[in-house]
């Protein structure tokens, strides 16, 4: 037996979910659900699978400490396998106290917690394998705004959640997730027609019950999470993007008066989007208030002026990886042109973003050709 | 005698010019001027003023062949020097051959041909001393828009002159000025109620005519300088500050779709600012006809995929140097401020940018310290 997997006494856990992408976040979210006790948690893995298989992880975390060695239920290759139990070998520590179950399982959560790339990674496709219509709730453990609707659109039976995370995670090569910011969420449910309010507000508070009671720092319920996601693009819709096109660090950033000159105003186009989109929701589908004027002040100074942050697109930029355009500024330009809602300035962001994204596909090009 | 400058026996020249900012356009045009033999040419040179005086320049031109060694009539300091005769030494080649001429210099033109910066370098005080109000016609071989407005403001009784200039020259240390584009110039009277219409376009078509004569490939009279100015920015307005932004080069930019998602939307903004301001003069101001629909799509689509070419700007923020953003995006926006044109993508292109300066100078500010 690996340390860290449920030991065979104990009884079979409530909850089978599946868990897709394991970087920083998602690990220590396999980790939370493994520690509830509550969940038996199978970790799908693409290039770190051969490793983590054999090793496990090395944890080192503000929440949870130093753990050695630590592994899921199961690791698996891909979301077909994990679709299926009992043929997966040695390394998903399939060691014969599954008390005999094999075949398909369906879970009762499917967690998302890759980078958001629809473009590259449709999670339609991802997660198809894994989602059992009308009975798997879908968790979206990611940035942005809009990364639900093709998820409603294709299983309108399943209940659809998100979490607005603000821990601190990332993974060394090959297998060292450090966790230097705490566990923080909101998690609320994605009402839509297919399933009744009450069903996806109970799937989201076991989630959270689940999640909280797993040792994470803070976990709530949120009772309307898109104005939840609105609200953290206020933050990730404007320094994300800029500190990326401009190449500069927060602090460095606010320095210069780009916060005035770009981010408040950017800010303003967001908020604008945001309270058309959540006063436009009918009754009954949460919310309705919109953010407050005051989240925008709030939002543009609460760092200080030498906070060295380098925010995740910046980070991408630097190091020639895809970044999350579609669903940290593209989605909300299409809701802001549907609500007909101006923004100009995040528009030209957009652009530019896009133009930087086009110059690292190009070296990609070049490198594979050369 | 230094070889270059006018034999002692020649006449006096008709016209005494004062060219201040001698680089790569600016020592081309006092070749021109001379050349002529219309004119007697005393050139303002800074830092290059110790080497320049004693070796002169070497020039390696398309429209001139070679010259080694050739100097204007005289190289001094500053224009403070400029403005008297006689006390200079010999280095201002004043070597027994003025006729005895000496006190103050009453000049007919002040040609300025340095970088626009207006903040840095106020063009007002910088020419003061060679402007004999009344008399001096003042031409400026600059970028961008308004470069005039101070001028006429101080001295409402001279006439102002501009040339919209498409000359490729450069200086390479420490004297070798290398004209690889040909001078291509149009050359026409900023009209102003100081002085008649008349006075202006009779200084602008002798200027146009003398410089014509110094062997300029081409040079002609412009009977609206503004529309072509304003013409003339709507490439420099939009390639020069999104290459710089984007640190990439024409072609690049051309390629990565920037053309269509930000340089044309530019453009148009160019253009409405520019016909308003056109429209906007009196009659008998010229032009009124504006700048036609199909010149947006002449000056996006002109130069070829491939095109290597690094606009000043691009070139001036990979160096540290100051960015002529005032008369290039500054001056447009004030302009299209008072005539109330809508510019929100100029707009952020500028805020944008003034990041990128900010940082420029706090680096040279870190260097300073060090």
């Amino acid at each position: 037996m690996h340390p860290g997997s449920p030991s065979p006494s104990q009884a079979k856990p409530k909850y089978e979910i599946c868990l897709i992408g394991s970087g920083g976040v998602g690990t220590i979210a396999s980790l939370v659900l493994t520690k509830s006790s509550l969940a038996r948690v199978t970790v799908v893995l693409r290039s770190k699978y051969a490793y983590v298989a054999q090793h496990g992880w090395e944890i080192d975390s503000v929440d949870h400490g130093k753990i050695p060695g630590w592994r899921p239920y199961r690791v698996v290759r891909s979301a077909e396998e994990a679709a299926t139990r009992g043929k997966d070998g040695i390394e998903d520590n399939d060691d014969g106290n599954d008390n005999g179950e094999s075949g398909k399982v369906e879970y009762d959560y499917v967690v998302v917690a890759t980078k958001a790339l629809p473009s590259l990674n449709p999670p339609v496709e991802m997660i198809s394998p894994v989602v059992t219509p009308g009975k798997t709730a879908i968790v979206l453990i990611q940035n942005g705004i809009g990364i639900e609707d093709d998820i409603v659109k294709t299983w309108p039976g399943n209940a659809v959640l998100s979490s607005v995370s603000h821990i601190g995670s990332s993974v060394r090569e090959p297998n060292l997730v450090v966790q230097v910011g705490k566990d923080v969420s909101k998690i609320g449910a994605h009402l839509h027609f297919g399933v009744a309010d009450s069903v996806s507000i109970e799937r989201a508070q076991t989630f959270v019950a689940m999640y909280s009671a797993g040792g994470a720092h803070e976990c709530e319920f949120a009772a309307d999470i898109d104005a939840a996601r609105w609200e953290k693009l206020l933050w990730n819709g404007t320094f994300n993007p800029v500190c990326a096109l401009l190449r500069m660090d927060v602090g460095e950033l606010q320095r210069s008066k780009a916060r005035e000159t770009m981010l408040v105003p950017m800010m303003w186009e967001i908020w604008n989007v945001a309270n058309a989109a959540i006063r436009g929701k009918g009754p009954g589908q949460g919310g309705q208030q919109g953010l407050p004027e005051s989240i925008v002040r709030w939002m543009a100074y609460r760092l200080p002026d030498d906070c060295a942050y380098r925010p995740s697109m910046l980070l991408d930029l630097e190091n020639g990886r895809a970044m999350e355009i579609d669903v940290i500024l593209g989605n909300a330009l299409r809701r802001a042109r549907g609500l007909k809602v101006d923004t100009p300035v995040l528009e030209v962001v957009h652009n530019l973003l896009r133009v930087e994204e086009w110059r690292v596909n190009q070296e990609k090009k070049t490198l594979e050709r050369a």
